[in-house]
């Protein structure tokens, strides 16, 4: 049998490339095991195979070198505590990286719904079903669609950032369903964004999380504009009277933009819904 | 309402560094909205929030910023088909991540045995419960504890590499229990390798997977000598045949390292089992 290996044997039976090897060497890592007094040809026993998979074990579960190096130089109780530590820092990955996940589906449910606005009609009352919504909302002092809701929406930004997670750019306003007399009349009670689940850190006096009931929506969707925001409201509203919906209805409007770069005009499509049953 | 604000405001209060600002301006990925003609300050417009927010969001997904930039030029459309792109590529991410935490609780019980092992009384008779093993085993020809087994230990980690799994260092060999006359009649059937789950690949003529069965197991513990080998057995098989075990009774005999780098004198302590009941 086969006992010792030359670099290039070594590097092709155990998958792992000369130059790794020569570095290994070259930081007292894992060095071959016997030198030829002749040619000083530098070879690896058989049973090196053994330890070389302990390092490519350590390097598999992100372990850097230099820690690896301190490990392989102690006994089974270090090596214990370093996994112990070591399957820590790996769970707290793997938690961020399955927010990001959650992030990722519930902004790509949210551009679903923007992508079959886009094919509505604009202008037109329709009716849509919409699943339950979990949301966190900041509460708003007198603004009406003429203004910017720009700071509150920070407010929310700042609060999920400190809380670990991170605001999806899904945006909406929250105001009371009523016969008003213009735009500047309407003033907003809320404004919200969508939350993956609610953030674990204590809300504020101002800050509030909430839940905007799944059921079927009177909805009208048109490109943002101040201007003619009051007239699709009040088509929306002559739609809604015909229902004989409760007293204390409410108006959801959301904005999703159509586009991502501050330096292009802005350009929002806005929906304005209201809960007919749930 | 403050609506503009200067680099040093904007880092402030989106918790995003001054460096990252000027870079992203410098990129061409996000510009200050408003250069004072007279001094050439550099202002943003508070509407800017919610776009920086969008790259923050991205960066926060692990999207480079070259991939952002032309993101934020894109619509919605573009967005979406990211989106989903980049959700496959942190699922696996997650995936391998779960991975090196299956291999870690796996390796980590091993070595709790193994501390314990150190603790027990080496070349005396004990039982112990060990749970259910799922293996990899290799068909072995004709070797004994005076071989090296070195080379079947290869072909299951090199198969499991190939599986994009790791082997994890924990290896073991079966035998029948049988009145030997020596070591060197001991034959081993089969070399074999712990695994979290079996590989999905397809197994070949000589690979294969296999259950070593939850129970009661007699046990003796010794540091690996092929010299006093026999003579440990020996010891096991006598209080084995006071026990009337099955004809078909198989030895598992596991080897852990009490050392990781093969600078140093070899030092493994082996524990030989029996299963007794389960």
């Amino acid at each position: 049998m086969k006992t010792y290996f030359s670099i290039g044997e070594m590097s092709k039976i155990n998958n792992i490339s000369i130059q790794a090897l020569r570095y290994y060497d070259q930081i007292d890592l894992f060095k071959p095991n016997y030198i030829n007094p002749k040619n000083h040809y530098r070879y690896y026993h058989i049973k090196q195979f053994f330890y070389l998979d302990i390092i490519k074990y350590l390097k598999y579960i992100n372990t850097p070198l230099a820690e690896i190096k301190s490990i392989i130089n102690s006994g089974p109780e270090t090596m214990y505590s370093f996994l112990d530590a070591q399957e820590a820092v790996i769970r707290a990955k793997v938690d961020k990286l399955q927010r990001s996940q959650q992030l990722i589906n519930m902004r790509k449910s949210q551009l679903a719904a923007q992508l079959l606005l886009k094919k509505q009609e604009l202008g037109k009352v329709y009716t849509r079903t919409i699943p339950e919504r979990p949301i966190l909302k900041v509460a708003c002092a007198r603004i009406t669609p003429y203004d910017e809701p720009d700071l509150y929406m920070h407010e929310l930004a700042a609060f999920l950032e400190k809380a670990g997670s991170l605001v999806d750019n899904h945006y909406g306003c929250i105001y009371p369903l009523k016969p008003y007399s213009s735009s500047a009349a309407i003033h907003y009670e809320a404004v919200y964004t969508s939350v993956v689940t609610q953030p674990l850190i204590p809300l504020s006096s101002k800050i509030s999380s909430g839940l905007i009931p799944a059921g079927k929506y009177l909805c009208i969707a048109f490109e943002w504009s101040s201007e003619h925001y009051y007239r699709y409201y009040s088509k929306l509203l002559t739609a809604a009277n015909k229902r004989k919906l409760p007293p204390n209805a409410l108006v959801y409007e959301v904005s999703l933009p159509n586009n991502y770069n501050s330096a292009q005009k802005e350009n929002f499509i806005t929906e304005l819904q209201i809960l007919i049953n749930n």
